[in-house]
């Protein structure tokens, strides 16, 4: 229990937040009773929040939305269906009904499955489904209907919108914030790996094992791609806030996220060399040992500029001297490669290090990928260019450390 | 339209069972509002229903299971809580009523972030809190609580029957058959790149690209995570069917494809030389191209041979000769490798070469521990052991690919 709390001090938040809203309603839906106005329509108020209230603003707009948007629809084609249903006479009405019934819930059953469906408008078409149902068979006249409707429609924007206020308006979680942290965070695993991966691969036996745990934190990265997906679409529902401007280009996120999966499943290869029964000597030739190690730690800091420049929304200039000293270390690694290493060594130790240069050279071309990607996103998403002379200094250092803090758990929630 | 359809038949009919069921307790609403039984509690009926049945028999036990169980606790201790209050007398009542809604909701709201409980736990967290809201804050008196609770309890058990009756007994897609099935794809998708890759990674570039396409179905295995995790989920909710006795092993299948996911890791790097661009030519000296396609090749017949064991349930034998034949060819391989290949090639094409035999031997070991894995799965789930004159014929031949066919879509489902 301590752990969950610790994971994301904003679930405790989000905890109060659920029982304010809740308790807000439900005393709306108590004195409602007492006084007489929406009768028991007024649970569907309750009903409403409970289902709707989400841990991000964009979960609970896209649900709200939803929900509110299919109970329109839905009531005035069931209004519909039981006016037709009752032209031909008493006797054939239920038949009608229930043909219609059945038509409409088969096709909207099918209609989830499509792919595109399902990702937005799930629970829309589940709530279309419902209340068509709930109208076009309550048996009512039509007048009665009309006024139920009429009652339902009210509540279920009075709980909706109770739902939305308490979510936007009191410690709002975004989606989106989400979303970029978790993509730079995940940026700065695959760096924190990079650079600690080649000191760790040339250790001595008789050093101590420094950080080979801190090297495993990429393994979070392999399976994000659901976690990345459903934030991505909750953050399409969210209106402008904080540093991102109204249609930010979310999808690009998508982009940098699957490729950042891809340079993590060529780490994973990497990660099973350190494993491996044949080891590098650290005695390896030096010139070598200096030259594959430079290349990963170089490329390390590279991406971590990368990660910093995303948290920052900045975007690093062309001839960033931290890209192109890992450009130059790892052309230095392909060339020393190329010309067979070096000799005086035993041929089963060099193809070993040679295996794991190249797996790393092939970790080193994807993360120009993702460079190329960042850039993209940047300029999609007007990110505000540093001006020469702060080149060399530590821009926001503050906020950047600030925005970690608060975003260290994000993967878990989702 | 036509695509969803035809990669999985089963979602029309499913599509035509959610109509079914839904006509059918529509048509009780109806004639109840009629004849007068449930009143307006009837609608909880259409309401189950709607929201319980799922695609397959586990997710509906388990969403009937959440539902009815969450409405019993919350409806007794919604009405404990209801008496309570009305104890002090009506000027105490409302704020009473207030703090216990404040103190649950937010309680839930929180346990719903434990890993464990939002697995398994998370819709019927969800519709206690619901039913707790609606039944203590009801502001009826006692006894029209009692009969109110009454009355919902039992349509909604109507409702719940419904779905499980119509979800189990026509056409039922049973969620662990989809699992077993989906394990046995992975690895068939698995043995088919070790099948082709030997052969396409020193294919003459005079050749045509006879199956670079058909070698990357490996793809789906890297993002199946999520899928496994949920179709066990729903396969533990699960009544014994067809070949799946009590208690089947469920999460050793996780384990399974926990290991089939690194394999495809590895196999992702591999990929990737597919396309470096140092190739190796279809010269280099025969007995090692000849090892290493050997290798790869013999590795991916054993490796279908355990999905056609798991497909059947069968236990192959310890001597099986396809284990045997692939761990020689890896041998060879390995030695091969330790001996410094051949001279007189290119010492770049060596490296190259080196770089992707090892990256292939540590897939080959990668599958040794599926087989491991599948083996104990095997005795887990007490497969039945293959009588030696079966050995060399094809068991089940017509079986197998009848299943084979139903299960091609499995993966898109869920």
């Amino acid at each position: 229990m301590k752990k969950v709390a610790e994971d994301d001090p904003r679930r405790i938040v989000h905890s109060f937040k659920v029982g304010l809203a809740i308790t807000l309603v439900s005393l709306f839906y108590y004195f409602d009773h007492l006084y007489v106005g929406f009768g028991s329509s007024a649970m569907w108020a309750v009903l409403t929040v409970i289902v709707v209230i989400e841990f991000s603003v964009g979960a609970t707009l896209g649900k709200g939305l939803n929900r509110g948007l299919a109970t329109f629809l839905a009531g005035t084609l069931g209004f519909g269906a039981h006016h037709l249903a009752n032209l031909p006479g008493q006797e054939l009405q239920p038949i009608l009904l229930g043909i219609f019934v059945f038509i409409l819930a088969a096709t909207v059953s099918f209609i989830r499955f499509f792919p595109r469906m399902k990702v937005r408008y799930d629970y829309g078409l589940l709530i279309f489904m419902l209340t068509f149902c709930l109208i076009s068979v309550s048996g009512y006249r039509d007048e009665e209907v009309l006024e139920m409707a009429h009652k339902r429609v009210s509540t279920i924007l009075i709980g909706g919108f109770t739902a939305i206020f308490v979510c936007i308006f009191i410690c709002p979680v975004w989606a989106g914030e989400d979303l970029h942290n978790l993509v730079a965070n995940n940026l700065e695993k695959l760096a924190s790996f990079l650079e600690g991966f080649g000191d760790e691969y040339f250790r001595k036996s008789s050093e101590p094992e420094s950080n080979k745990a801190s090297l495993q934190v990429y393994k979070n990265i392999l399976n994000s791609k659901q976690s990345e997906e459903s934030l991505v679409n909750f953050a399409r529902w969210e209106p402008p806030h904080g540093r991102f401007r109204f249609r930010h280009p979310w999808k690009q996120y998508l982009k940098i996220g699957s490729l950042t999966r891809q340079c993590a499943y060529r780490i994973e290869a990497l990660n099973g060399c350190l494993n491996s029964d044949v080891q590098a000597s650290p005695e390896t030739c030096g010139n070598f040992r200096e030259a594959f190690i430079k290349a990963s730690s170089e490329t390390g800091k590279a991406v971590k500029g990368l990660a910093s420049a995303m948290r920052t929304m900045t975007l690093p200039s062309a001839d960033c001297p931290q890209t192109t000293k890992s450009k130059n270390a790892a052309d230095n690694l392909k060339s020393l490669l190329r010309t067979g290493l070096c000799e005086g060594i035993d041929i089963v130790e060099i193809l070993e290090v040679a295996t794991v240069a190249s797996l790393l050279l092939d970790v080193l071309a994807c993360t120009e990928k993702i460079s190329e990607s960042f850039h993209e996103l940047a300029s999609l998403a007007h990110f505000k260019r540093l001006e020469p002379d702060e080149k060399d200094g530590k821009p926001d250092l503050d906020k950047q450390k600030q925005v970690r803090q608060s975003s260290n758990s994000i993967a878990s929630n989702h």
